[in-house]
């Protein structure tokens, strides 16, 4: 599957705001492809095709984890929002054939994360993250991060997430909290210096 | 084991401090089981040792968990201020005789929670958060909660250990976040409510 194909099926199952969100998700993760030497081919389409099911009812997504084992049945006891990054690479690998390994993980990983993430999972999850339609508080930080070190910035992404949501009440899906964990080992200390020498840069943003 | 002879023997293994704590958490213990109908023995003596082996070298701390099948090894890649717990449960029964899995277990999941915790789990984990001696930022508003739900506040208490983790880069232990998402459940939207209506109060303290 070639990008304009994988462009035009993308194009005919989302909205057009998700679809410019699609493209700077494609935008940024070409460009820490390229400064992380991750393989450029597989990004672009991993990140074109990212949400293909993100506008499924509720009800289809629904179904596709209940039939297909790949998926993990626990997901249905989290939130819906959830469900679209597994959905999306059975449906890519059901509809179109794509049989990439690393590319159906990125799209399966992408807004959970996991422990242990690839290459090419940390670039999708992130662009995902720092696209430049993206606005929410914490965004620039996590830019400025993805400039410096990929680890350090997907750490903070997960960090920020699971902020957001414990502060909200929210459930956090178990994946969420392993990634944060696996990448928190190493990058801790290194984003408490941060918060310390630079955060108060970001503060008021 | 009778209340004086626990307390003659975590007045051996304590420095006075962690002792006057201790007296503290057995105190809210027993008016957290007298208020939600706990079982006012088990608790005083689950919140009597509870904290029984935290002054033990890390070293010691390690070999019961390299020694003992029941505490999961898992918790060797997590911080060494969890090790406590489930040792000290390994270290009452073996000590002491003690076999009430209840109290067992209200001792080894006192530090994390975990998911479908029992009443006496609850009691103890509470009351070792909010006894009178603790002075952290936000425990003014859990011990309030705890006048109103049990769950409400452990849930709250769970909320808070993880934002206070994640805002300094730690690890969460996975049983944390088991036992926040499973009480977020039917908690989530009465946290949420409780912000809303009566947050500003506690925000200066």
């Amino acid at each position: 599957m070639n990008k304009d194909e994988a462009l035009a099926e993308v194009k005919k199952l989302l909205p057009e705001k998700r679809y410019i969100h699609t493209l700077g998700v494609v935008e940024s993760a070409m460009e820490l492809a390229a400064r992380y030497g991750g393989d450029s081919k597989k990004a672009e389409l991993a990140a074109i095709l990212h949400d293909i099911t993100k506008y499924f009812p509720v009800d289809q997504l629904r179904e596709y984890i209940e039939t297909h084992d790949e998926i993990p049945s626990d997901m249905l006891s989290y939130h819906p929002s959830l469900w679209h990054s597994p959905v999306g690479a059975v449906y890519v690998k059901e509809q179109f054939g794509i049989q990439d390994q690393e590319v159906l993980d990125a799209i399966t990983y992408h807004t959970t994360g996991r422990t242990g993430m690839s290459l090419l999972e940390k670039i999708v999850f992130l662009a995902d993250y720092i696209e430049p339609g993206r606005s929410f508080p914490g965004v620039d930080e996590v830019r400025q991060m993805a400039k410096e070190s990929l680890d350090l910035a997907v750490a903070k992404a997960l960090a920020n997430t699971t902020q957001f949501l414990v502060e909200n009440y929210k459930q956090v899906y178990p994946d969420t909290i392993s990634a944060y964990n696996d990448l928190i080992k190493d990058n801790g200390k290194k984003l408490a210096d941060w918060k310390k020498e630079r955060g108060n840069g970001f503060e008021n943003e």
